[in-house]
């Protein structure tokens, strides 16, 4: 287990989100696990957006989530039951509107217990970055 | 404008939620305005909830943003761009299935441009807390 | 080990800050061990103090995660071990020249691996909070 | 003024801090104005360390505060008055005992009254994050 060892690709993150998260699957795309973490895309819909059309924050943060769980889970299987502890979250601009959003996760510890990582989101094809996010992860002992 | 001066009460804020936020307001519940800040209710519903029954961490998010929100607004009157700038929230204890979120939000500083304050979620009913969020709030400049 | 148990009082905390941190613990009073959790003070001294005779960010976050540290020890006993994992601390305004802060500190979990509480502080005798930090500290397993 | 607008290159960052802070000038070394924000390092000094030889919670506090302040004052010039509103700092590993600490602070967002930027700290030589933090400075008013 260490940050650059990867057990699970892509196509199997996004497998293993379908099973254990029915409701919010569509939602998000595992677009690439990467030397540092994973890339995830938020699918922009009707039902994340704010009047005048930008995605919300709440659903900021649960891109912010899922980008560290996935980044997570690549490197150390799949762990469902892997919980978030802490999320400082920055929002700076607003996103465009209608523009899905790209959230890059960067793990920077991941040990027996806790995973330490933080996350930029920016609308898809733009260079600013619309939030940034800081997560801890508590991590179940193995059986 | 001040910490201890209501300009809106708890109707008035609700039905505020309802104008600008056509799409959520039916789950949040404007419980009270009190002397600290405010109390929000997040209504149960499927849409929130995780396998097993519990309460998202996106909603409990939404739930800590919503709640300082009124909260703020009960203070400066109807003043809809208020926006979130951060929120640090450390999740402490799984939510009772099925059962009510109450958020009590305290406003710490409500300065020219920022509004600080922290909220409490509990499930309702229950003593232990679920989750504790920090939350920083700009405030647009009087027009 | 809970909440609402005490295991060691202000002068044993007093005492076992004196044997841990020879180089701070003058800096510390040991105020009282609360239901909540436990109050400390800085004494404002030359080395705490910016231009202006205001206590520094870094004495300040100092201040508030000491306070974490003897909240918790009061419940657990003297485990020199325990470590902060994550700050997020908001400043709010500025402190009184001269004077003492003061930290008050709520214990909000006490787990096996993880406890979190937040703390404010004040300048004494002031209503208005000067700063407000959510604390995460992990506990080192049982021998 | 923009991110990518240099004004105040290290020396001159370097002796503003000496007299703007007579007292921690000399702890705090301007390494670089890089293309993201500043490199600072924090010489490893009796004062700082705990127990054991390692630098002390609030002395990495200090460091990714003053990294940030840096950071902006390059890009924004001599505006001594700017403050930290916020600050969410991880602790992920015991720096090395008796290394200095390299800062690596990348700016964000430089807003007409917020900046917002994180900081990775590591022992001097090493690859493996010692903390991390994400923080917000308010910027005074132009006069």
């Amino acid at each position: 287990m260490g940050l650059d060892h990867v057990v699970m690709d892509a196509p199997a993150l996004q497998a293993f989100l379908t099973n254990v998260f029915p409701q919010v699957h569509r939602d998000f795309v595992v677009e690439e696990v990467t030397d540092e973490g994973a890339v995830i895309r938020l699918v922009a819909d009707e039902k994340h957006l704010r009047p005048g059309g930008t995605v919300s924050g709440p659903a900021m943060f649960g891109l912010a989530d899922v980008a560290m769980y996935v980044a997570i889970l690549s490197r150390i299987g799949p762990e469902a039951l892997t919980v978030t502890t802490n999320c400082s979250i920055d929002f700076m601009r607003k996103p465009v509107a209608g523009a899905d959003l790209i959230a890059e996760c960067r793990l920077l510890k991941l040990g027996r217990v806790l995973a330490v990582g933080d996350v930029l989101l920016r609308s898809q094809g733009m260079e600013g970055v619309v939030a940034r996010a800081g997560l801890t992860y508590s991590i179940p002992p193995k059986r």
